[in-house]
């Protein structure tokens, strides 16, 4: 069923109109989180702990509440209990007590940066001078940052409720170590029993930041009667709904969050930080307030990926055959329980054929920010260690490493891990096009090296809401509940003009508010542009029958008798087959003969298929002071049917110099104390237009044909790759295994050293 | 179809709960038209003409540019000419160009106050001193305000190009008569030929205002590409789209209109005055831009109701059957053509069984602002006359009025004047009520007297859409394109809470902006509670089809095995009939298995019934200065189902009072030179609690079959018997015919003098 069309038939898919939102964008029109104002609007700041882990004896609030201008104070004590959630809405979970815990702490602090308290004031300048005025008596704990420390046995323990789910039997004491997760199949020694060559190594890379532009920041307008309003930006404002509410307590249906513009979140913006805050500071006021975060305060308390020390040994036959795996890792959780293990052992060999393997993923709690997601969360840290000892297995076998890897990755018909088979998925493909594409037999000068490495990451459908409206003169609201980070106005607008058979500027998509429309699922997963396009055309497919039938009853013919074409309904009718009738007449007087012409569908489709890339890189090292110069970089992606193919390439693109970042530059510094030292771009080092070459795409078409348009998820597979990519092409000119991220120029220079 | 249920049965419906917008309005949170800010906005205002009628010879805005703070000035030359609107979108009217006129004159000014430049400023005092600067060269014609005036023919002609329409042959010369509107049915001269008893006269109206709290307001944001957003408080956030799209040439697609609460519309905000130019004044200036009226301005140019002329002659047989209508009459069209008379012509005996009729109505063009709808637009003024004929008719029988009216009522399974019978409508009981109540036997004391009148207005029903979601609490999201004036959030939460069958408290109602929800009519035409009510209902019951589904999934029957009770799944499987899911916990789960559970209904339904009321009212003359006292006021209406009976009766009081206004005080004075002389509430005098006695209010509650509740239009038809029971029962207590309103004790006392 919903076979793909024949590409060579589209008119509007694959086409790259510009962005109907471009505009209001580049002019600076458009409202982000920040940018939003209600009247008669207070402005709130946030005191943070300086410190790494300490228990709060007190705050005292007097001299801040004293300083005129200051209309509320809010600490952890205003927070709903656990106890007190499961009295209000009957059933509550210890997830959402560490969310809120997260928003503001309550008898403790977990890092540097965590809330501590917050103020709403009549200015920005008075909320900041207001929270300086509040004196907080802290008892400073020993705190731990590494994970490997952090399970030793004499760390200090973050949580003294937290026993590690995932191990039998069941812990008898709290501990560091969160979760463990394990996925396992087949023989792990009979498997390196049939193997001609074993690597093993550790590999670790550091928490790095999502790095977007735009600060989180809200404004929540409460009611006296428990009704509020949230404007914020965020990666799903139903999310931040649901999550508002179940750490306040309150009805969903009580909540109305209207979504902002988003200026980059690339997983980070999945959460709330702000939003539970600013209520409870204009429940205290009754006035709306806004938060915003600085840029330290974005790096300091919002959630980074995870860092990993990764331990692995891999096997392969002579002719090249993977034949045993055994990994183990470690990622970091932060201050509160995180789940990317999951999603990390699902990912780590899901590109590759390996009949005996076991998979071990940690969690690991620390004086950190609580991590959150990035992109293909989870994936890239352990997929930097497995394609690094591919590189190593395929060197030791003399075997090129993209036919080693082709000879190995899953196809069509391979069972995947739950013992399905893959459907239409384009691995293979990938490496083909790697293996033909001109850079990979490029030549290279001397302290140059080339890199390449293959990644997976699941992709998702979810559920998605939309609305498909036609206007009285005939143009068209295509409405849906799905945030537009990666410019899906524009995909979806494509999508429906195809569908509709009119020109895509006739069709202006808008992302309604919690209120407006049903339920859609974050914009995550690189599920977007699949499931809420796949609602998108449904609707307009129901639009268009709802035109039909228009049309047949203006002619007095059945609606069988009726196609549509061009934007038109044209009579199959014998004899009548030169009458049309296009959208715009059909809309005009339709909402006074059988109603508004208007659709809508709610879904949460199947059919979502993983995404794979492969990436080559050529590094050159500077022997003198290790500093690693990107030559060229090359991503080649199975992206299904691209739908506007620039923003595909963008996603492609965005994601390899994310990853390059990844590699090469991006850390957190923290001082002996656990106080984050480079909590802003200018020491927390991403990578600039000046630091990449021109990413050069391969998009490969594999069409997936339980989609509409044959979409596949686009947007995380990009930023797996690269980590590995780097790493062996730095390997590569270097001439030592580069096994720790970042690669910076220090420990390059290292390296170089002590291989001489 | 549809029966409604048993009133006895309903859990909801017919219960007083607080409505969900009450305390947002009340503790003043929620934001009306004049309240809403954008970050960046320009603050507008609007030079208007100091002339009732003048050519403008030209416009110097230098001096007004060169104000430090002036963004944008914008005058009649900067809206599209009908021409130029045809070459845009193909087709036009000279409807809109009347339309764009009265937002902007362009060569004429045609009432005092009409609009004549208007300028963005970085304040509201910059642009009000700026509107000063601007010099306008006038060349002042002739006006006319009154309607016999304004028909004569030496009378100054508004519109070169306005020639009457509705008479035959087509007139040679333009005319201020717009419109000539006719219904006829029988023989006149054999209907009157059966009377024995003949009476006729001349009675009078002046125009009246809404009066409505909130003046006219918007805020516009235009950005480079053409779209633009509008916020306003208005009574159809899709006409405004609409209205404004046509104006100005552009695609209703790329206008977004967010609706902001309504300080009361009454009609009067179903049209567009600010939202073009303000749209213009953001194009030039690229920022936002606010505009509002202030009192003054509402007065001197938004649309009042039309003043009235009307002759009239009416007979009846010996046993009170009315045998025949001749029914001439002018109605005000103000500045441009209107179309009231064509409700006034078919509303005139709408609820009199008459055999030979005609009723003959005109729109009079004059330089007065344009008039707009008002509450049952057209009947009020014609059904004075009317019901005051039939006042004097049967005391010259010597039937009691209310008797007299009884025998003429019409009653279901008459036939209307288009021949198709009446359906369940309920004069009739209105008037046995009227009889019943024991107001109408009630003893009066000197000077005092008593008036009935009845009145009729055909309702509507109109295109709606609606969405209801479930929010994965179980709390239910329903959104509408609706305004709520008069309460309607409440009542669509209750008929969502009825088919839902869960707690009121559970239900949200939100006005969702153009882009978020599907074509929605005005709300006006007493058609929101039926029309958006039954789209509200039809798509609850969709949600409970699909809550009866999932449910069945879950629990493995067929979804015919699944009832629905009390907001739960109840199985109905042999076996497992103590089987339970309530909505909640379908919610929870529900949007990662079957998809997210919302549906959308677009309709436009019919079986909408006509309303009737009868007031009954008892006023005090004082003989000394002709003040007129209301003493007793009963106001006896058809509400079908009432939904909330707490608005029902709000609409009827409401009603009720803005009539006894009509009656008594309200009028426009103008000076010699056509100015208005009372634009505020000051001077314009609309009646105040301690003006009225506790309005008393019987709801007859006969249920419409065609709606599922039972619904039957109850906003417009409170309006309408008013003048006519006011002027009866001050011509009881005077002794003498009072056929000109307003009553002001200068009439009244003239009145009486002249009878002495």
């Amino acid at each position: 069923m919903n076979a793909p069309q024949d590409k060579r038939s589209f008119r509007y898919v694959g086409t790259r109109p510009v962005r109907p939102d471009g505009v209001e964008k580049v002019t600076g029109k458009a409202l982000y989180g920040p940018d939003f104002v209600a009247p008669n609007m207070l402005h709130g700041a946030i005191l943070r702990s300086p410190h790494a882990h300490a228990r709060i004896k007190s705050i005292d609030l007097r001299k801040a509440e004293a300083l005129p201008g200051v209309k509320a104070i809010v600490t952890g004590a205003d927070f709903p209990t656990l106890e007190s959630l499961i009295m209000a809405v009957g059933e509550s979970s210890s997830d959402i007590v560490h969310i809120s815990r997260n928003c503001m702490a309550y008898d403790k602090v977990l890092y540097d940066g965590h809330a501590v308290a917050a103020v709403a004031a009549t200015s920005g300048a008075i909320a900041r001078q207001a929270i300086k005025l509040i004196d907080v008596e802290y008892e400073v704990l020993p705190h731990v940052l590494d994970i490997e420390e952090a399970l030793r046995a004499d760390a200090p323990v973050l949580h003294e409720d937290i026993f590690t789910k995932g191990v039998n039997p069941k812990p008898d004491k709290p501990s560091n170590a969160a979760l463990r997760v394990e996925m396992a199949k087949g023989d792990l020694e009979e498997g390196f029993g049939k193997a001609a060559v074993v690597v093993s190594g550790r590999y670790t890379t550091e928490p790095v930041h999502q790095g977007y532009i735009e600060p989180h920041a809200c404004v929540v307008s409460w009611n006296a009667d428990g009704q509020l309003q949230i404007w914020t930006s965020s990666q799903g404002h139903f999310a931040v709904r649901s999550l508002t509410a179940s750490v306040l307590g309150l009805s969903q249906a009580d909540i109305r969050v209207t979504p902002l513009e988003i200026g980059g979140g690339f997983g980070g913006k999945t959460t709330i930080y702000l939003e539970p805050v600013a209520t409870l500071l204009s429940r205290k006021s009754g006035r709306p307030v806004r938060l915003a975060m600085s840029r330290s305060e974005v790096f300091r308390a919002s959630g980074p990926a995870p860092g990993a020390v990764i331990d692995l040994k891999m096997g392969a036959a002579e002719d090249g055959t993977l034949v045993a795996a055994d990994i183990e890792f470690k990622y970091h959780a932060g201050a509160y329980p995180a789940i990317t293990a999951h999603s990390g052992a699902s990912s780590a060999i899901a590109h590759y054929k390996v009949p005996n393997s076991r998979v071990v993923g940690w969690e690991v709690l620390c004086n950190r920010p609580a991590t959150k997601a990035y992109r293909a969360p989870g994936a890239p840290q352990v997929i930097f260690a497995v394609e690094c000892a591919l590189d190593e297995l395929a060197g030791k076998l003399g075997i090129d490493p993209v036919d080693f890897r082709l000879k190995n990755a899953v196809r069509p018909g391979d069972k995947q891990f739950n013992g399905m088979p893959f459907g239409e998925i384009g691995y293979a493909e990938c490496l083909e096009a790697a293996k033909a594409h001109p850079h990979w037999s490029a030549p290279l000068g001397p302290n140059q090296g080339r890199g390449v490495a293959g990644g997976t990451w699941g992709n998702y459908g979810g559920p998605s809401t939309a609305e498909v409206s036609v206007a009285e003169d005939g143009s068209v609201l295509v409405t849906t509940g799905s945030p537009d980070i990666g410019g899906s106005r524009a995909s979806m607008a494509i999508m429906a003009a195809e569908t509709l058979q009119i020109p895509y500027e006739k069709i202006r998509v808008t992302i309604a508010d919690t209120s407006s429309i049903g339920f859609s699922m974050v914009t995550g997963g690189s599920r977007t542009t699949f499931a809420t396009g796949k609602a998108v055309t449904d609707a307009a497919a129901e639009v268009v029958e709802i035109l039909k039938e228009r049309a047949a009853r203006t002619w007095g013919v059945e609606p069988s008798e009726v196609d549509w074409r061009d934007g038109e309904a044209v009579c199959l009718a014998e004899g009548r087959t030169d009458e049309r009738l296009p959208i715009g007449r059909i809309a005009g007087s339709a909402p006074f003969s059988g109603g508004p012409i208007s659709a809508e569908a709610a879904i949460n489709p199947g059919g979502y298929l993983a995404g794979y890339g492969v990436h080559i890189c050529d590094t050159e090292v500077d022997p003198e002071t290790g500093h690693v110069k990107i030559l060229r970089y090359t991503a080649i992606q199975d992206v299904g049917q691209a739908i506007h193919p620039d923003y595909v390439e963008g996603q492609m693109q965005g994601g390899a110099v994310q990853g390059i970042g990844w590699a090469l530059n991006e850390a957190y510094l923290y001082d002996k104390d656990g106080r984050l030292d480079n909590p802003g771009f200018l020491d927390y080092r991403v990578p600039v237009a000046s630091d990449v070459p021109m990413i050069d795409t391969v998009m490969i078409e594999k069409a997936n044909p339980d989609h509409p348009y044959g979409v596949k998820g686009v947007g995380e597979v990009p930023i797996v790759p690269p980590l590995a990519a780097v790493a062996n092409a730095v390997t590569h000119a270097a001439g030592v295994r580069m096994a720790d991220l970042p690669l910076t120029p220090d420990r390059v220079y290292a390296a170089l050293r002590a291989a001489e």
